[in-house]
């Protein structure tokens, strides 16, 4: 059998002693089992600026997001943020709290944002940022964000500024597709 | 080449566009992205009751536990809280809202847990649970409790009860083995 011919997990089956279908190699017999995956962003801040960097990469290239991404194995979730904010942003943050998760189950996306306070107001765009830069309150590219997440996030903060112990809502989205 | 010589993702290696190792299947090129998996999980009670599972399987096989497990595509993690509530104890559940998060790092597990009342005092162990039945707080099973996550959301529990807009916590425990 040359690689070629090789189909990888492409053949949905139902595994033993599970109870709904899974996507399985049928060459090898690996399963795929997809499960939801988590975002973690964060709202940086430093004194009344938001920093946002505009997307280098699909989806929603060119469009003004803060820093997010998908959370890797071995860490936290606020360290997840933090990492995502020093790779898009080059910023070391402090990250404070949870300002919500926002879900969007037909793509299995479950996001948790935060609120982070920047070290210092020094940032530098990463390869996945086409530029980074801070926004008032007031000069937010509400017409060029790459996300209804993002708009969320940020009417989030706004609604709990000043408040600590934030309580934990969720907000579930219709899904639109970005690509 | 035969199927039992094909050994799906099993070597190590960096993709190209990426900045870490994953496991890829040197036969297709099949790479296989592994990320955090969220537990979704519901404090269930009723009046003064809480309704406990005790583990049909490994890990932690005859211990006890609320009703949780791992969430699934299309859906909410307040629906697959209540999924897990119905598959494992059989019964129907009004989620509440979000008691916490509870984080093992290194095995790669975000607990999302919640609150959640029974629409009636009705239950039935499903093919997870070798038994359900109500304890009072008074009557818990510290001692054979399945997981240390299990004991933080009870306690979390305890410490808010009669309180809406729970703050959003999130425990990251140290890792323990437990096979």
């Amino acid at each position: 059998m040359s690689k070629q011919s090789l189909r990888g997990p492409s053949v949905k089956k139902i595994p033993e002693g599970d109870d709904r279908e899974r996507l399985t190699c049928p060459d090898c017999g690996f399963i795929d089992y997809q499960n939801p995956r988590i975002v973690v962003g964060a709202v940086c801040t430093w004194e009344d600026k938001f920093l946002m960097c505009r997307r280098a990469i699909e989806p929603s290239i060119g469009k003004w997001t803060f820093p997010a991404g998908f959370m890797e194995l071995n860490e936290s979730v606020a360290q997840g943020a933090a990492r995502e904010a020093f790779e898009e942003a080059g910023v070391r943050v402090e990250i404070q709290d949870i300002l919500g998760m926002y879900e969007v189950p037909q793509v299995g996306h479950v996001m948790i944002m935060h609120r982070a306070a920047m070290r210092s107001p020094e940032f530098e765009a990463g390869p996945e940022s086409l530029e980074v830069r801070f926004f008032t309150w007031d000069e937010m590219p509400w017409d060029d964000l790459a996300f209804p997440s993002v708009k969320w996030t940020l009417e989030r903060y706004k609604d709990v500024m000043g408040q600590t112990d934030v309580a934990c809502v969720s907000q579930v989205a219709e899904f639109k597709s970005y690509s």
